[in-house]
Protein backbone atom coordinates (compact mmCIF):
# COMPACT_ATOMS: atom_id res chain seq x y z
CA UNK A 1 0.00 0.00 0.00
CA UNK A 2 1.05 3.42 -0.83
CA UNK A 3 1.40 5.64 2.27
CA UNK A 4 0.84 9.25 1.80
CA UNK A 5 -1.33 10.60 4.80
CA UNK A 6 -1.70 9.65 8.48
CA UNK A 7 -4.90 7.72 7.78
CA UNK A 8 -2.43 5.77 5.10
CA UNK A 9 -0.10 5.15 8.37
CA UNK A 10 -2.94 4.61 11.00
CA UNK A 11 -3.92 1.49 8.32
CA UNK A 12 -0.31 -0.22 8.19
CA UNK A 13 0.45 0.95 12.17
CA UNK A 14 -2.91 -1.77 12.35
CA UNK A 15 -1.79 -3.98 10.12
CA UNK A 16 1.69 -4.62 11.74
CA UNK A 17 0.09 -4.68 15.60
CA UNK A 18 -2.69 -7.77 13.80
CA UNK A 19 0.16 -9.94 12.67
CA UNK A 20 1.89 -9.21 16.25
CA UNK A 21 -1.07 -10.22 17.84
CA UNK A 22 -1.90 -12.95 15.84
CA UNK A 23 1.86 -14.42 16.42
CA UNK A 24 1.79 -13.50 20.43
CA UNK A 25 -1.05 -16.19 19.90
CA UNK A 26 0.68 -18.71 18.89
CA UNK A 27 3.87 -18.64 20.81
CA UNK A 28 2.35 -18.30 24.06
CA UNK A 29 1.27 -22.08 24.40
CA UNK A 30 5.06 -22.96 23.94
CA UNK A 31 6.13 -20.26 26.85
CA UNK A 32 2.96 -22.02 29.13
CA UNK A 33 4.69 -25.08 28.70
CA UNK A 34 7.98 -23.97 29.24
CA UNK A 35 7.74 -22.20 32.65
CA UNK A 36 8.63 -23.59 35.83
CA UNK A 37 6.78 -21.06 37.94
CA UNK A 38 3.04 -21.91 38.31
CA UNK A 39 2.67 -18.40 38.81
CA UNK A 40 4.39 -17.72 35.27
CA UNK A 41 2.33 -20.25 33.52
CA UNK A 42 -0.96 -18.83 34.92
CA UNK A 43 0.04 -15.51 34.08
CA UNK A 44 1.27 -16.58 30.17
CA UNK A 45 -2.23 -18.85 29.72
CA UNK A 46 -4.06 -15.56 31.18
CA UNK A 47 -2.36 -13.42 28.78
CA UNK A 48 -3.54 -16.01 25.97
CA UNK A 49 -7.31 -15.41 26.54
CA UNK A 50 -6.47 -11.98 26.39
CA UNK A 51 -4.15 -11.58 23.51
CA UNK A 52 -7.24 -13.26 21.58
CA UNK A 53 -9.72 -10.51 22.65
CA UNK A 54 -7.08 -8.24 21.58
CA UNK A 55 -7.22 -9.61 17.87
CA UNK A 56 -11.12 -9.47 18.22
CA UNK A 57 -10.75 -5.79 19.01
CA UNK A 58 -8.68 -4.99 16.35
CA UNK A 59 -10.90 -6.80 13.45
CA UNK A 60 -13.41 -4.40 15.23
CA UNK A 61 -11.27 -1.31 14.34
CA UNK A 62 -10.63 -2.60 10.86
CA UNK A 63 -14.43 -2.70 9.94
CA UNK A 64 -14.98 0.87 11.71
CA UNK A 65 -12.55 2.42 9.21
CA UNK A 66 -14.17 0.20 6.52
CA UNK A 67 -11.35 -2.01 6.13
CA UNK A 68 -10.68 -5.80 5.91
CA UNK A 69 -8.57 -7.34 8.61
CA UNK A 70 -5.51 -7.70 7.08
CA UNK A 71 -1.82 -8.47 8.63
CA UNK A 72 1.13 -6.68 7.57
CA UNK A 73 4.71 -8.86 8.24
CA UNK A 74 6.35 -7.28 11.48
CA UNK A 75 9.87 -7.97 11.81
CA UNK A 76 10.45 -6.66 15.24
CA UNK A 77 7.76 -8.91 16.64
CA UNK A 78 9.52 -11.61 15.09
CA UNK A 79 12.42 -10.94 16.19
CA UNK A 80 11.74 -10.54 19.72
CA UNK A 81 9.90 -13.52 19.93
CA UNK A 82 12.71 -15.58 18.02
CA UNK A 83 15.15 -14.73 20.52
CA UNK A 84 12.57 -16.27 22.96
CA UNK A 85 12.55 -19.22 21.14
CA UNK A 86 16.26 -19.70 20.78
CA UNK A 87 16.47 -18.91 24.36
CA UNK A 88 13.69 -21.23 25.80
CA UNK A 89 15.37 -24.21 23.43
CA UNK A 90 18.69 -23.23 25.08
CA UNK A 91 18.58 -22.46 28.60
CA UNK A 92 18.36 -26.04 30.78
CA UNK A 93 18.45 -24.42 34.29
CA UNK A 94 14.16 -23.86 35.05
CA UNK A 95 14.26 -20.80 36.79
CA UNK A 96 17.08 -18.71 34.31
CA UNK A 97 14.55 -19.88 31.88
CA UNK A 98 11.89 -18.40 33.67
CA UNK A 99 13.70 -15.06 33.99
CA UNK A 100 14.80 -14.95 30.15
CA UNK A 101 11.10 -15.24 29.18
CA UNK A 102 9.54 -12.56 31.23
CA UNK A 103 12.30 -10.72 29.80
CA UNK A 104 11.01 -11.85 26.34
CA UNK A 105 7.64 -11.28 27.17
CA UNK A 106 8.20 -7.79 28.56
CA UNK A 107 9.70 -7.09 25.52
CA UNK A 108 6.52 -7.79 23.49
CA UNK A 109 4.56 -5.78 26.37
CA UNK A 110 6.61 -2.91 25.47
CA UNK A 111 6.23 -3.44 21.86
CA UNK A 112 2.59 -3.56 22.07
CA UNK A 113 2.47 -0.15 24.24
CA UNK A 114 4.28 1.76 21.68
CA UNK A 115 1.87 1.01 18.58
CA UNK A 116 -0.77 1.31 20.65
CA UNK A 117 0.19 4.29 22.52
CA UNK A 118 0.45 5.86 18.95
CA UNK A 119 -2.78 4.19 17.46
CA UNK A 120 -5.03 5.98 19.87
CA UNK A 121 -2.98 8.89 20.01
CA UNK A 122 -3.60 8.85 15.38
CA UNK A 123 -7.17 7.59 16.00
CA UNK A 124 -7.73 10.95 18.28
CA UNK A 125 -6.18 12.93 15.49
CA UNK A 126 -8.09 11.59 12.86
CA UNK A 127 -11.52 11.83 14.77
CA UNK A 128 -11.81 7.63 14.99
CA UNK A 129 -13.54 8.33 18.47
CA UNK A 130 -14.83 4.95 18.91
CA UNK A 131 -11.51 3.19 17.81
CA UNK A 132 -9.91 5.16 19.89
CA UNK A 133 -11.32 4.12 22.67
CA UNK A 134 -11.43 0.30 21.77
CA UNK A 135 -7.17 0.53 21.33
CA UNK A 136 -6.71 2.50 24.39
CA UNK A 137 -8.69 0.11 26.13
CA UNK A 138 -6.27 -2.84 24.93
CA UNK A 139 -3.27 -0.35 25.98
CA UNK A 140 -3.99 -0.08 29.94
CA UNK A 141 -4.54 -3.90 29.54
CA UNK A 142 -0.96 -4.16 27.98
CA UNK A 143 0.27 -1.74 30.83
CA UNK A 144 -1.24 -3.84 33.44
CA UNK A 145 0.07 -7.26 32.32
CA UNK A 146 3.75 -5.67 31.73
CA UNK A 147 3.51 -4.49 35.61
CA UNK A 148 2.44 -7.99 36.60
CA UNK A 149 5.28 -9.33 35.46
CA UNK A 150 7.40 -6.84 36.62
CA UNK A 151 5.82 -8.15 40.22
CA UNK A 152 6.28 -12.37 39.60
CA UNK A 153 10.17 -11.30 38.57
CA UNK A 154 10.40 -9.30 41.58
CA UNK A 155 8.91 -11.69 44.16
CA UNK A 156 10.71 -14.62 43.65
CA UNK A 157 11.50 -16.08 40.25
CA UNK A 158 14.78 -13.81 39.25
CA UNK A 159 16.10 -13.99 42.80
CA UNK A 160 15.96 -18.12 42.16
CA UNK A 161 17.81 -18.04 39.19
CA UNK A 162 20.82 -16.37 41.22
CA UNK A 163 20.89 -19.39 43.57
CA UNK B 1 27.95 -18.57 24.36
CA UNK B 2 25.83 -21.30 26.34
CA UNK B 3 23.66 -19.46 28.67
CA UNK B 4 23.23 -21.45 31.86
CA UNK B 5 22.40 -18.90 34.82
CA UNK B 6 21.45 -15.54 35.38
CA UNK B 7 25.02 -14.27 35.08
CA UNK B 8 25.37 -15.41 31.72
CA UNK B 9 21.64 -14.02 31.05
CA UNK B 10 22.81 -10.91 32.35
CA UNK B 11 26.05 -10.60 30.06
CA UNK B 12 23.92 -11.98 26.72
CA UNK B 13 21.30 -9.37 27.03
CA UNK B 14 23.89 -6.98 27.70
CA UNK B 15 25.51 -8.04 23.86
CA UNK B 16 22.03 -7.16 22.98
CA UNK B 17 21.80 -3.99 23.71
CA UNK B 18 25.34 -3.06 22.67
CA UNK B 19 24.24 -3.83 19.27
CA UNK B 20 20.86 -2.05 19.22
CA UNK B 21 22.85 1.07 20.35
CA UNK B 22 25.55 0.93 18.37
CA UNK B 23 22.78 1.00 15.00
CA UNK B 24 20.73 3.28 16.89
CA UNK B 25 23.66 5.50 16.09
CA UNK B 26 24.25 4.53 12.68
CA UNK B 27 20.41 5.19 12.12
CA UNK B 28 19.97 8.40 13.66
CA UNK B 29 22.07 10.95 11.23
CA UNK B 30 19.38 9.50 8.54
CA UNK B 31 16.38 10.53 10.70
CA UNK B 32 17.62 13.79 11.40
CA UNK B 33 18.11 14.54 7.63
CA UNK B 34 14.79 13.96 6.54
CA UNK B 35 12.73 15.23 9.71
CA UNK B 36 10.92 18.49 7.98
CA UNK B 37 10.35 20.04 11.94
CA UNK B 38 13.35 21.85 13.44
CA UNK B 39 12.48 20.62 16.55
CA UNK B 40 12.13 17.36 15.99
CA UNK B 41 15.38 17.70 14.16
CA UNK B 42 16.94 19.01 16.99
CA UNK B 43 15.76 15.90 19.63
CA UNK B 44 17.32 13.24 17.19
CA UNK B 45 20.21 15.26 17.16
CA UNK B 46 20.35 15.11 20.91
CA UNK B 47 19.34 11.95 21.00
CA UNK B 48 22.66 10.86 18.73
CA UNK B 49 25.13 12.45 21.28
CA UNK B 50 23.25 10.76 24.43
CA UNK B 51 23.18 7.22 22.03
CA UNK B 52 26.83 8.17 22.15
CA UNK B 53 27.20 8.29 25.39
CA UNK B 54 25.02 5.32 26.48
CA UNK B 55 27.52 3.13 24.04
CA UNK B 56 30.09 3.88 26.10
CA UNK B 57 28.66 3.35 29.30
CA UNK B 58 27.90 -0.27 28.14
CA UNK B 59 31.55 -0.72 27.64
CA UNK B 60 32.35 0.78 31.04
CA UNK B 61 29.95 -2.35 32.58
CA UNK B 62 31.43 -4.93 30.37
CA UNK B 63 34.77 -3.69 31.98
CA UNK B 64 33.04 -4.00 35.69
CA UNK B 65 31.75 -7.52 34.87
CA UNK B 66 35.62 -8.52 33.42
CA UNK B 67 34.34 -8.79 29.68
CA UNK B 68 35.53 -7.27 26.12
CA UNK B 69 32.54 -5.20 24.79
CA UNK B 70 30.97 -7.64 22.06
CA UNK B 71 27.35 -7.19 20.43
CA UNK B 72 25.35 -10.03 19.32
CA UNK B 73 22.63 -9.44 16.62
CA UNK B 74 18.80 -8.35 17.84
CA UNK B 75 16.71 -8.90 15.01
CA UNK B 76 14.70 -6.80 16.91
CA UNK B 77 15.85 -3.51 16.81
CA UNK B 78 16.89 -4.34 13.55
CA UNK B 79 13.35 -5.24 12.48
CA UNK B 80 12.39 -1.59 14.05
CA UNK B 81 14.62 0.14 12.11
CA UNK B 82 14.35 -1.32 8.58
CA UNK B 83 10.44 -0.36 9.31
CA UNK B 84 11.64 3.17 10.29
CA UNK B 85 13.67 3.07 6.57
CA UNK B 86 11.00 2.06 4.45
CA UNK B 87 8.78 4.44 5.47
CA UNK B 88 11.36 7.22 5.68
CA UNK B 89 11.72 6.39 1.84
CA UNK B 90 8.44 6.00 1.09
CA UNK B 91 6.36 8.73 2.43
CA UNK B 92 6.46 12.14 0.52
CA UNK B 93 4.11 14.03 2.48
CA UNK B 94 6.67 15.72 5.19
CA UNK B 95 4.48 16.31 8.26
CA UNK B 96 3.21 12.49 7.91
CA UNK B 97 6.51 11.29 7.45
CA UNK B 98 7.36 13.07 10.93
CA UNK B 99 4.98 11.14 12.19
CA UNK B 100 6.17 8.20 11.19
CA UNK B 101 9.81 8.74 12.43
CA UNK B 102 8.30 9.71 15.92
CA UNK B 103 6.34 6.64 16.08
CA UNK B 104 9.31 4.41 14.61
CA UNK B 105 11.69 6.50 17.34
CA UNK B 106 9.51 5.42 20.48
CA UNK B 107 9.44 1.86 19.23
CA UNK B 108 13.16 2.58 19.61
CA UNK B 109 12.66 3.76 23.09
CA UNK B 110 10.62 1.19 23.85
CA UNK B 111 13.03 -1.56 23.42
CA UNK B 112 15.63 0.05 25.36
CA UNK B 113 13.73 0.86 28.24
CA UNK B 114 12.42 -3.00 28.34
CA UNK B 115 16.08 -4.48 28.07
CA UNK B 116 17.70 -1.70 30.33
CA UNK B 117 14.93 -2.40 32.71
CA UNK B 118 15.83 -5.99 33.00
CA UNK B 119 19.17 -5.29 33.21
CA UNK B 120 19.07 -2.78 35.86
CA UNK B 121 16.97 -5.72 37.89
CA UNK B 122 18.91 -8.82 37.14
CA UNK B 123 22.54 -6.07 38.68
CA UNK B 124 20.77 -5.72 41.68
CA UNK B 125 20.30 -9.65 41.90
CA UNK B 126 23.76 -10.32 40.99
CA UNK B 127 25.22 -7.69 43.38
CA UNK B 128 26.67 -5.51 40.73
CA UNK B 129 25.91 -2.16 42.02
CA UNK B 130 28.18 -0.15 40.04
CA UNK B 131 26.77 -1.46 36.57
CA UNK B 132 23.22 -0.94 38.23
CA UNK B 133 23.74 2.05 38.86
CA UNK B 134 25.32 2.86 35.34
CA UNK B 135 22.76 1.30 33.41
CA UNK B 136 19.95 2.99 35.70
CA UNK B 137 21.37 6.24 34.53
CA UNK B 138 20.69 5.18 31.06
CA UNK B 139 16.82 4.12 31.60
CA UNK B 140 16.05 6.70 33.25
CA UNK B 141 17.20 9.21 29.77
CA UNK B 142 15.97 6.58 27.58
CA UNK B 143 11.94 7.22 29.65
CA UNK B 144 13.06 11.02 29.37
CA UNK B 145 13.71 10.97 25.76
CA UNK B 146 10.48 8.56 25.33
CA UNK B 147 8.73 11.47 26.86
CA UNK B 148 9.78 14.39 24.87
CA UNK B 149 8.82 12.55 21.61
CA UNK B 150 5.46 12.28 22.89
CA UNK B 151 5.33 15.69 23.45
CA UNK B 152 6.17 16.68 19.84
CA UNK B 153 3.85 14.70 18.59
CA UNK B 154 1.01 16.15 21.03
CA UNK B 155 2.28 19.80 20.10
CA UNK B 156 1.79 20.04 16.65
CA UNK B 157 3.53 17.30 14.03
CA UNK B 158 1.05 14.68 14.17
CA UNK B 159 -2.33 17.40 13.70
CA UNK B 160 0.31 18.90 10.68
CA UNK B 161 0.18 14.93 9.46
CA UNK B 162 -3.79 15.24 9.33
CA UNK B 163 -4.16 18.93 7.59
Amino acid sequence: MKIQKLSDLFLHTLQDIYYAENHIVKALPKMIKASDSRELSKAFADHLEQTKEHVTRLEQVFKMIDHQPKAAKCPAIDGILDEAKELMDEIKDPDTCDAAMIAAAQAVEHYEITRYGTLVAWANLLDLNAASKVLDRTLKEEHAADSKLTKIAESHLNAEAVA
